[in-house]
């Protein structure tokens, strides 16, 4: 009886401490909260482009090589021209509803690489990022002045410049040893009517992007200019001061310039 | 003879007619730059989202109906709780790097509603957002106080509490008429541990989110706080002065808070 009984607690307490180990590994199911999806690969580099495009994930140097067929999907498969359309269908309508003054200062500013021109052919060779940023085989690139122009972008830089905007391309690359090849490129593939090219001189050299652009767009509010629109695939375009009364983030998967 | 030349000429002005019209059908696919990718509704749906998460569509009232299958498909199949996973992953590296001091004033932000807990049982019944903002019903919900927490962030708030830091909990809920509730579901949701809730208060009724919370965090700063993260599902959220050494935007595809 006394036996009998001990047999049973022995029992339960068996079945309670299964019952233990199971809630133990059901909590570590991502975070037992939700059960897996099956396709971790895909997921994971979705969830890490939205971040990159967020601003949630910084600093990176490159792609997780787990994306390298992800990136090139989004890239030459037609969505990341889909997304530019819908953003710059926003900085259109954005830009028709602005009043301009007759007083020549209402400004818009782009960066230049992968907003007006393109570095996808260059960074197919670079695995879309998947290899760390090679400056050697992007000043040779660049000098090529074989950039294309990225449409949607183009075309919207041709309304800003028709409705009367002064537009301000502003880029990091230097002006001593690119900028003749990048303005040349630039004008090869329709980018004219700006107002200025602004290139990185000698006294802006080692500054992060963000602090260089920031600088400038000082500057140019300094001369009167109203900074109504900025648009860049970089954070570093779009963060710091001055930064324009809207900003517009170009997908950018490939690389993170800080 | 002359009545077939002029004959041929018809025929070759009819042909090249037909090449124009051809040829203006064409421009008008994307650009012209790109054939269509077939599922264009899907791909749309992408780009709005993506749109929304970077901070490029703005001020939007509800979610494009056509987007109804893709924003459900997103918030209940897996995707947002994997997005979440990845954002909390970046926090708490973050998080690793600080050597806090031992004065106490360390400190993070969050927001509450869809940071901490979430509205998802609600939206669903408001079409996960096609329906147009409903205030009275919002508040029946958060009078209720079922919102269930969202378990990475209280994953990282817990470790954020334990490593030391002081955490804000930063709302635009109403203090009088959501106060108890709110914190009542946070309570029983596992949000303990915190330094402060802090809820809107009659003097920032009718201040946009963006102003209220930037004041909020000034005050904080003013009493000797440094912010470390800032971590929200809206861009008013993350916007604005003292927002924080590092921001990070939750996604949410269903609402947009100015």
């Amino acid at each position: 009886m006394i036996l009998d009984a001990m047999k049973n607690v022995r029992d339960v307490m068996v079945v309670l401490y299964l019952m233990l180990i199971w809630k133990t590994v059901e909590g570590f199911k991502g975070y037992g909260w939700k059960a897996s999806t099956g396709n971790e690969g895909a997921a994971y580099c979705l969830s890490w482009r939205l971040a990159v495009e967020a601003n949630n994930v910084r600093a990176w140097r490159t792609v997780p090589t787990q994306c390298l067929r992800h990136v090139e999907t989004y890239m030459v498969g037609g969505q990341y021209e889909r997304d530019l359309e819908l953003i710059m269908g926003q900085v259109s309508s954005f830009a028709d509803e602005i009043v301009l003054s007759d007083d020549g200062l209402d400004a818009w500013i782009f960066d230049i690489d992968d907003t007006c021109i393109s570095n996808l052919e260059y960074y197919k060779r670079k695995r879309y990022g998947c290899d760390p940023y090679d400056p050697m085989g992007f000043r040779a690139w660049a000098l090529v002045a074989g950039c294309p122009a990225i449409p949607p972008v183009l075309g919207m830089f041709n309304k800003l410049v028709y409705q009367g905007f002064k537009v301000f391309l502003l880029t990091g690359r230097d002006e001593d040893t690119l900028g003749y090849s990048t303005i040349y490129n630039l004008h090869s593939q329709g980018f004219v009517g700006y107002e200025r090219v602004i290139l990185r001189r000698a006294e802006n050299k080692g500054q992060c992007a963000s602090d260089y652009k920031s600088g400038v767009r000082k500057k140019l509010v300094e001369e009167g200019y109203r900074l109504w629109g900025n648009v860049g695939d970089q954070w570093s375009d779009l963060q710091g001061d001055f930064s324009g009364n809207r900003t517009f983030k170009l997908p950018n998967p490939m690389y993170f310039v800080p």
